[in-house]
């Protein structure tokens, strides 16, 4: 066994010190053994903050019993909990020293080498950097413990680290009281054993045909028969109130009813999925946001602070949020759908917005997930959109889709103000004229783009091959809908246009659907917040229809 | 310098490897090193493949160049993108090991350690995997390259990786050809400079100016009006959407804060009033339906078969049915509010509709009624009528307060066919000329009366003593507002117009009334049901302003 090899299989995460201090040359010996780590791209992003204050360390060990108190409550095994209640899991308030490794994720504002792919190379960097301290310090006869268990939002908060600083989490540094028998402490706890061997597969050929090229057509068996229109008209009709007198939950009514193929037909588990993406437009100043927002915004609906958000859990209806190609890498999360195809588009003033396998891409994983909450028993869905910069795509598909001038199809997205609004058009217009592909949809789409509205468009084609009643929200989401309906026209059937947006091209498009939508609130925000407004309308028709007494069981005149 | 400093300082990554093979011990003995670190919880999540196969390094190859292109694009420098081309970033195909380091991510599925406040710790682990073997390699004299630059979803399935299997990248394992000078080839290449020395600040207390964002305030505290008007707009603009994105449910939100003077306001207990009475006008016939129906329709009301009925129950909204005058003799029925001034009014086409006393009755009724209500904690009433024939004496009605001419605030009512529009027109027009008495409300409203529509305009009044929000509902509703308006015009301030009905005259009222309703859904049925289907939409209003995140709270950029 190499000194190398005494120094790895020695390296212990402690989380037991003696009170003996730690000598600054040991810190600065460890820190540059850190600064020897791989830095991709050379970004050298790579922050440390040492801690040494008891006031500091009594705040951090704070924020950590906050959150241990959460993680008991993650096991519902009783003993289970007993155990884990029972381990030492950090050392933040004995250790003499206190050392935060972060990284500065600013760096990726510019050109950075090695991150086109993830941008978690970056971080990834720094946790190499922290295993050298952990080496070197074991060298040096101290030891580490990494402490993870933290809220890093109110982390970041009390320690005033800027918004670009991002902490792998906050580590103890001292002499070890023990060496815990040369093995993980949780394994000398008997809590787990680690494998003997490092579980190596050796990989010797490739998949073939992994992407099967998607129907252009969907299917959806049409058994809506005479009679059955005319028990529903009369089953309608029939209700104690003068006919026609409750307008459009009426035919709100009739289409549910026909789409569920029932005359008592019931909503059952209503989703609304929320498609984020990048767009490479966004570069190009079309939006008055920065594209970071995008991630931001994708946090935000995690964390249940967005409008979406507060209106879904209004209405009772599931959300589910899909990174559908959102520039950064979202830390694993359950409640995050990954369908990243990359991390945004190209932008389409230069190349093409994506390739023909990312489009089929995006056809697969808007299938797939529809796919997966038809499953859950889903029979309503609606489509909602972030993406700083898709209301240029989307004006851009809307006039090669509909042949309306690209000044009918242009608004001021989100935020842009009137003296941009016509920059934004000449910009839209110059990247029309410059097309030289096909005029065929899929080169159109695959050049113009977008992520979360091809993912969208195929999402609501799977929706209507589920017999699924399809929510619309505004004009992003009508594109992709207006693609959709390129594809199977039959899919209006299915369709509920929830509201018309403030968004000028909006009204056009809903006009050239020959579309009538439920609400006109001069909505503007995405995110699918015009289906959830709107949903509750669509229960009233649901409720009139199964509810209400008819004229003969009320007992009413008719006339 | 120790030992573990040379081989620290001596690691390279390396794309530049000699045609050397490389012995299966050092491989071994590199993922030894390798299993040997950090491990969060003892998941034990990393998983190695090894690749030696031409065909899955060409294909794995193809990946990279495909990438690789996207990021030239990524930067509109010309002359750095041609360095950026001379790079060379990988060397997949010449090192004769490829090598996989992956976590397997569904150890998350079970409860681990240390991975409450962010199960990036997993991958982190296999990150310090990474590194470890990277230095083992080093020390055995041979070097290894990470390529990140790949679309990992294509990467997942070519090498058919479980889902759950993610992969940190692809790394090239060999005899390095080079040491680049004993520095990163990319300072080597001046590409950039690494720093000289670590980054590292002290952190010596932690921030006093973390504060919670909105400090709870006092319902009671009394705040001045314009304090709060301004604290009010900051917060609906603070909200995580662009400024004016909800549209009209910011200006929900604005009047429902300032009527119930709070920041924070709640809808409580809320609550809709149908005020059901007859009319001697109904005898002469205005209406399609017999005035019977207006006491079948109480009775359908009092055992839950209306359409109000079903929409409160869906929407959670107390339903109050109030006999303000039916021409009919209820038994006595605990559901139903006994204000019955008479049984039915008399016919305004020969003698006044009610006497100044039934008048002043109406007024008395109405306030009571609406005083109960506030007492049970209810701050926001809706109302609604039911009452054969009070079409006709609303339509007067408007056309007396408004001076609009009657032709103009005459419908169809809930049922007159259009050949009897004309008549009824006429029979109106007569009546209005035909009135001798004083051009005073008092007069006005007692000779065409309506027992239902003046204890409607009574509890309006009511309701803005109370400081409550008025939902008012379709055409008589509004005609009812209108009278209370001439009243106390104050209360426009109080009143939220639910919809605009498919009664011609709505649209013309509230445009007199310059009053913007929230549905346009050509409801024409009366009994409060507009309010009941657009309480919803209040109630998005409250939750928005609620429960949003802010900017601030939420860590998202305003622009």
């Amino acid at each position: 066994m190499s000194h190398l090899d005494d120094i790895l299989k020695s390296r212990r995460d402690t989380r037991h010190f003696t009170t003996d201090s730690v000598p600054d040359e040991v810190i600065e010996k460890a820190l540059q053994a850190g600064h020897w780590a791989p830095s991709v791209g050379l970004t050298d992003a790579t922050r440390y903050y040492i801690i040494k204050s008891e006031e500091v360390k009594k705040a951090v060990k704070d924020l950590f019993l906050d959150y241990n108190k959460k993680a008991e409550e993650l096991t519902d095994n009783p003993e289970q909990k007993e155990r884990y209640k029972s381990l030492k899991l950090e050392a933040i308030e004995e250790a003499p020293i206190g050392l935060i490794i972060a990284y500065d994720r600013s760096v990726l504002n510019q050109f950075t080498i090695g991150t086109v792919g993830s941008n978690e190379a970056v971080k990834f960097s720094s946790v190499c950097a922290a295993q050298n301290i952990w080496l070197s310090l074991t060298e040096q006869g101290y030891g580490m413990g990494w402490v993870s268990i933290l809220n890093y939002y109110q982390f970041k908060k009390i320690l005033d680290l800027p918004e670009n600083i991002e902490p792998l989490g906050y580590f103890c540094i001292g002499k070890p009281a023990t060496n815990y028998d040369n093995q993980p402490m949780l394994q000398q706890l008997h809590w787990k054993q680690k494998s003997e061997a490092p579980n190596c597969t050796e990989i010797k050929n490739i998949s073939e045909n992994y992407i099967p090229d998607f129907p252009l057509k969907s299917q959806n068996e049409e058994i809506t028969n005479n009679d059955f229109i005319t028990l529903l008209q009369e089953k309608i009709d029939s209700k104690t109130k003068p006919i026609g007198a409750l307008g459009t939950l009426e035919t709100l009514a009739f289409q549910i009813a026909t789409v569920l193929q029932s005359l008592n037909p019931k909503i059952t588990n209503p989703n609304i999925v929320v498609f984020a993406a990048d767009h490479g437009i966004a570069n190009h100043g079309v939006s008055a946001y920065p594209q970071d927002v995008t991630r931001q915004m994708v946090g935000n609906f995690l964390e249940g602070g967005a409008a979406i958000n507060v209106f879904c859990k209004q209405n009772n209806i599931e959300l589910s949020i899909v990174d559908a190609g959102v520039n950064y890498d979202f830390p694993t999360n359950a409640k995050l759908i990954n369908a990243k195809i990359a991390k945004g588009t190209q932008s389409f003033l230069h190349v093409s917005a994506m390739s023909q396998t990312e489009l089929q891409l995006c056809f697969e994983k808007g299938k797939s997930i529809v796919n997966d909450i038809a499953q859950t028993g889903c029979n309503c869905i609606g489509f909602g959109e972030m993406g700083i910069g898709n209301t240029s795509t989307a004006s851009v598909l809307m006039s090669l889709l509909t042949g309306l001038p690209i000044e009918e199809c242009v608004g001021k997205g989100t935020g842009v103000e009137n003296s941009k609004l016509l920059e934004k058009q000449n910009l839209l217009k110059k990247a029309i004229e410059n097309y030289s592909g096909p005029a065929e949809l899929k080169e159109q789409l695959a050049y113009f783009g977008g992520f979360e509205i091809i993912q969208m468009a195929s999402g609501m084609l799977t929706a209507f091959e589920n017999k699924m009643i399809i929510l619309v929200d505004g004009f992003i989401c009508s594109v992709a809908f207006l693609i959709a309906s390129k594809i199977n026209p039959d899919i209006i059937k299915n369709a509920i246009f929830s509201h018309c947006s403030a968004e000028q091209a909006h009204q056009k498009l809903l006009d050239f659907l020959d579309a009538k939508p439920i609400l006109n609130l001069d909505l503007r925000l995405g995110e699918g917040t015009g289906c959830a407004i709107a949903f509750p309308i669509l229960k009233s028709a649901e409720v009139f229809l199964n509810e209400m007494a008819s004229f003969e069981s009320a007992g009413v005149s008719r006339k």
